[in-house]
């Protein structure tokens, strides 16, 4: 008996939910769980079963394949550990949620590697028996210091997704193509507000009585990409923007590791900039 | 064309999405959006789907009663305005809530009356030409007064849901059998904490740091029955229990407008003290 | 024995707290509530204070007004209801929430008139007894449309605030300039998110899973001034814009109401674009 | 120049913030932040200022000594790390978090010793270089297993805070009696609600729709005692009570930290079974 998460999108039509369901029930399937949307505005079709059974992964792939129209996307994964490499740079907290997180068998996920362009957070994270490599940008171009991290990271094999947990740093749109729709972000504000750099300045400049923070997939800069999770904490006029900081870390920690669980939990559609999540 | 909600509870097994689906598939109806629940612990499977197309509304239950296990539940229902009593006593918000949102359209509901044992809030609801009725309880036996209002009640047909927007009198189990799973009320605490009499002087006593209200179909007594919807808010130590119960009818009003849309939407499955919103 | 608001702002320098409660001690005034904030960076201080005793106005701001610094602000309020217009479009659900809340007793103020550009609302607003006033923008020039309101509003004798009930017209900065600091206004989103037309859609557009509020006070242009109040719901992936528009009414009529009651209790202070809230 | 907190309670009385600013102003302290609140219910007035100036300690405690009532707690305390014993049994989340913060340079906290009755957590501490200590409960009577926990604590000096992070044993009268004050706990559910063992599965079985977190100062048992914090979370019927478990985590551990902080900084006063947060 194995269990298989079964993720399919397509343009919409009918009779989609019924082609999928007999498939399963052909392969005396049972289904755990089962989430369907459909966007109406774009037609889009999103489905996403858990199903147990005793059935050949290739089989039910070909099964669905015949069914469903050409365009589709099918994706049939096993239940099991991604490999992630987290970035950071100097801040502990959301990186150290995710170490806990780990630590307490919370996450179905290999921590591969930690890579930081400062040495500050290595001590912490050895304790944790996990490799830290320190690629420091001093004195390197953007894109040398970029090629380093790309050849570090492509020192791993099969990484599935890599974490931006607080890393300080604009990537350019090269090692953002380079590993498409596998990074991950945490921006320290409830995007599209405060765009840039110290976002809680900002919001300190402009009154605002929330603050707040986005795990976003990064497509072409850091700000920008389908937006997975946000929240937000109230503040009062006695918040400075320090405070603000403070307070904003708890938010940042609390947010990451919530898309980081729905990513590893293959719950996590995007398209046009948009995630659906089931 | 025609809409329709179409709402199936069953014993959990294989294949009731695939026989569901194949129904709708075989009288060529779209599925404009589709959830599921399976309940592991007490195998029990939900489904409720929103179709549209030519297709008779008899036929399609036929189509269904003939493939799905003989225990199962299966409504289809219109979507239509549903037929609502409030019961009130002197305070506003809540039944203020509900009759500005009928008046902006937001709900599917006919508001038939208004039923109070005070005559209060008469003149308020005179406004919006709603008819308002007072059964005063003095001089009367819990069981006299009750069958008052059981009369006028049942003097209007086809009354769908019976919303106890602070009606602060205790009904008997007489007076809930006879609209079984028709009566949803406001507890003005988050349930079960703070049961009874005066929950926010109960909270203020405990020195509690939130408050909040919980709307709930009522089977046994005021204060049981299934929960449809739960909401807090934070209070501090400057609060005395009155400010506490002016603060909580802002989530009280929140709370009961929410639940009654989810049950004129038809999107809640209520079992074993428990409810399924989809 | 009559009960005042004193709100003094000044530079912040030592021994205010001090000189003030000094002075309350010397009028042998009691103190109900005090609070006080220093604003470290712009070095501004803030207090309000209830008190109540056998004292006369003039002669406590008098005394006041001998041992604060010159350039100090100095306000004793007696709490009493103020006047307010309220301003509206078409929608109901922020000014009905003002209205019943008015019914019932919650807010400090005599709602005076309500002025829309349509008469949608007349209906609705005249079963309170409360004056409403069409004036039509229609082949009307932007100013002389904006002349005619102020006309309306001036007729009025002692208006304290003037609430933008979801008027959705731009002011012009010489209407804001007629009612510095009396104008309160809620905007669709958490600002400085989504400003301008529509925020709903951009906010679809976006992707994001929180939409919002904002009740701030307008000083130059609609979306714009010190912000007094925000509060945020979540949204997920089956919210079309027409969704967020509807859940997110609760949101901003909440976060009005919040907003006009802080102003109406003199709990604000506004200052270099913030609001500090006691 | 050094930096104070004054925390006064006392009886109310006419005066008393002016007695105190006098001496303030008279050793010419300046007033960084203050804040006060009287409970006219109990009439008990609080007071905490946060002061910095040339001032010899003992000779501010006498000044205000002199002109405060005699039943008055006057407190001076210079910001300083406070020691801070963690109990713990199993569960990594509570305690991890804290730790992290710890690290990050976040608490104003020395962590003295993890205690814990299981070895389970011991490598994981060790790799923040704290003392673990473990006191197994087994083959011992309850008050033999507190003795030697007692006699463990008791053993390092100046120890200012226990903190329970899902200590899940229930303590006795005594050993709370010979800390008091100095107990704060985690408990798993939004008190008073689902007090007692497994809360989780009583709140599944309730069929809540939200879970929460309750931190609290222990004074005769484990789920009694003045609440300091409180935080929810939404749940819905997908959730089993393992699923309502792991989300609570997530609650629980914000919560404690949040009451740990705010009682390292001295902003916690307690008094009939309530807390004064400023």
């Amino acid at each position: 008996m194995s269990q298989y998460r079964v993720l399919i999108d397509a343009n919409d039509e009918k009779g989609l939910v019924h082609k999928v369901s007999s498939i399963f029930y052909g392969f005396d399937l049972n289904i755990l769980s089962n989430s369907e949307f459909v966007d109406k505005e774009s037609n889009k079709f999103f489905m996403r079963s858990v199903v147990d059974g005793d059935v050949n992964k290739n089989e039910l792939i070909n099964a669905l394949t015949e069914v469903l129209p050409n365009e589709c996307g099918i994706k049939v994964v096993e239940p099991k550990k991604k490999n992630i490499i987290i970035m950071a740079t100097k801040e502990i907290h959301a990186l150290g949620d995710i170490l806990i997180r780990h630590e307490a068998g919370e996450l179905e996920a290999n921590i591969v590697a930690v890579i930081s362009n400062y040495n500050n957070l290595e001590s912490f994270v050895s304790k944790f028996d996990i490799p830290y490599i320190t690629i420091s940008h001093e004195g390197l171009e953007r894109q040398e210091h970029e090629n380093k991290i790309i050849e570090a990271i492509q020192s791993f094999e099969g990484i599935d997704f890599i974490v931006l947990a607080k890393y300080m740093r604009i990537l350019t749109p090269r090692f953002v193509e380079t590993f498409e729709n596998k990074i991950m972000n945490i921006h320290h504000s409830f995007l599209p507000a405060f765009i840039g750099a110290n976002p809680y300045k900002q919001a300190y400049d402009r009154g605002v009585k929330i603050i707040g923070a986005t795990a976003h997939f990064v497509n072409n800069n850091l700000d920008e990409g389908p937006i997975i999770a946000q929240e937000i904490i109230h503040v009062n006029h006695a918040y400075s923007w320090k405070d603000m900081q403070r307070s904003g870390r708890d938010v940042e920690k609390v947010v990451l590791s919530r898309a980081l669980k729905l990513a590893l939990e293959d719950r996590i559609f995007t398209y046009a900039n948009r995630t659906v999540i089931f």
